[in-house]
């Protein structure tokens, strides 16, 4: 693939201009908030590990432009080959759980161990008003500044379906940059949870002492899909609130059936403030990767994310083209009535609007 | 509505005549290997609470061909104001359980008490090789030759979606028979259980003694959606086991989040065999309907699951004329293996797929 002449800023595939004095650039930059790069300089600096340029092609990513949306998918096709080398682990926990502070605790235990950690958030805008707006640089003020790490904030809209696809494309840029170790961060409280689940290689649920009011606030069966529960606040007075939530969630864990995996997930105690448990998180994460690259589910599990992904994709699509069509948009709601008045039955009333979207003939494809 | 002239053995609106001297009657009758009756004959054996005119109709629901499935809507949507005023009651449980011998037991407790019991069950012929099939008459003799119960096969083929359409629609037409009790029995090892769950006002999930080992054949998630846990086999030497898987489940229970309706699932015990502990799963049952009725929860879920099926209707159709398209169908795979191989992003693959998808213009609607 020839970056140049499929880049959207392509001159002359003879010579490679910088964009300042490249006339189609310029024309660009009018419209365009930031300096677009060229496919090339983008791979090239995320290759070389350039962060500038890494938070560049991320908002690229994120932009809503077209033009931007073009760049952005040469550049993560360009970067893919780099990528896939991580390890990616979802963690989330409610408000409360002290997800900040354990992963400025976590992550500084990594990279001080010579890890690069990148730090990704899926919390969709159809999700804020839950709380908890993830991904603020200031919630982390060490690992902010640790050259190690690399902290992006969420996007800040868009369906859970469009925030998932620019946080999976994130993944690729990170790796490419070099980070091997790749947090994706959410709220318990969404449907992102297993959207979360389903582009990572390890599920850590945080808890803090509270157990079974707590989970109260955590969706249904998020615990069922977490590879390991960390009691965070195990420290002062809260010890042994903390112990007792422990042996209750270890019992509960039990009750579960086996994932695929085959991996038995436990139940640890932290303190993110007096760091201490963090040596257990990350034994039991390598005894994870270990033992799922030996038995293949490591690499099995990624390529059935990556298919997983193309059919959600395909079904986010057609639901999308759906909804914002026209005529479907027109008879919707007098539809959803009727049905919740008993007027029509579910099936009656998808058949009519199916037929009207498709004779409408207006597709955005 | 005037079922006669919608009705698809519509001759002459001025005199309506039995379908064997009716031409057209007849004239299908060759292809068709039932006898075919006209709508209103359909809905007033429904209505007279006839099984025989209710099981023919809910052969015609499960008929593929386009002229039964033409009747069988008229016949659901004539029946429509008639239903809606049974329990509908999910059953699962992994084989072994004595899901047929519960059900038969239970069945035969509640048509002693005066109600009148229609079993119905989802088993998508893509989960048959998983085992258990459901709906067998020769598995409760007893409820089978009840004049006050009505079993009904699984339809025996189909995807998941159709399915459980079928099944919705076979609910209202037993509901408009006069069935105040509807069983909707499935194995809880498929995605079946949430299509039931959708379609339910309460869920039960059976268990045999043995915990924890038992919940590997369960799929995750299962205990999390269930108003109750009935451990069976609850007799001999066997009861020991049962009071340990008891207490385990019932302790478990208490750390999940409290579902919508506010209710606290409980774990009993009964003997399918000796016919103990049946007292327990009723009483239980009619505490939540009183409190689910009282709150409003009851009516708000029923509405809510029509709504909730309308759009899963519309989200079915879409994905199958997707994915039944012969431009996808010819490429599909292609891309499938481009992407499982990392040659191509979930994202380019679904978006190319797309593409061909709208521009081919074959639409099934």
């Amino acid at each position: 693939m020839n970056f140049v002449e499929d880049s959207a800023l392509f001159v002359n595939s003879g010579v490679e201009q910088p964009p300042m004095i490249n006339p189609n650039a310029a024309a660009l930059l009018k419209k365009a908030p930031q300096h677009l790069l060229q496919v090339h300089e983008y791979v090239e600096g995320i290759k070389a590990g350039n962060v500038t340029i890494l938070s560049k092609a991320i908002t690229l990513i994120e932009s809503r432009l077209p033009a931007h949306q073009a760049l952005a998918q040469q550049v993560v096709e360009a970067c893919r080959p780099y990528g896939d080398k991580s390890v990616r682990i979802g963690i989330t926990g409610v408000p409360g759980a002290g997800k900040s502070t354990f992963i400025e605790a976590f992550g500084k235990y990594l990279t001080k161990r010579g890890h690069r950690l990148a730090v990704l958030a899926i919390d969709p805008s159809s999700e804020r008003s839950k709380g908890s707006i993830l991904g603020d640089k200031t919630r982390m003020e060490e690992l902010s500044t640790d050259p190690h790490a690399f902290i992006r904030p969420s996007p800040s809209a868009g369906s859970l379906g469009g925030v998932a696809r620019k946080t999976r494309e994130s993944i690729v840029l990170c790796e490419a940059a070099g980070f091997d170790t790749i947090f994706i961060e959410t709220v318990g409280v969404g449907q992102s949870e297993t959207a979360v689940h389903s582009m990572t290689d390890f599920f850590l649920l945080l808890m803090s002492s509270g157990a079974g009011d707590e989970l109260q606030g955590i969706k249904r069966g998020i615990m069922e899909m977490s590879d390991m529960l960390v009691i965070n606040k195990a420290d002062g007075s809260n010890i042994d609130k903390a112990s007792v939530a422990q042996a209750q969630y270890q019992s509960a864990l039990r009750l579960f059936p086996l994932s695929e995996s085959g991996w038995e997930p436990k139940a640890l105690m932290v303190s993110s403030i007096e760091k201490t448990g963090l040596d257990d998180v990350l034994t039991q994460i390598e005894a994870y990767l270990t033992s799922t690259k030996e038995s293949g589910y490591f690499a099995r599990r990624r390529r059935e994310q990556a298919r997983y992904w193309m059919y959600e994709t395909i079904d986010e699509a057609l639901k999308s083209d759906f909804y914002h069509n026209p005529a479907v948009e027109a008879a919707l709601a007098g539809y959803e009535q009727a049905v919740l008045a008993g007027k029509k039955s579910s099936f009656t009333a998808a058949k009519e609007l199916l037929e009207s979207y498709y004779k409408s003939g207006a597709f955005s494809f």
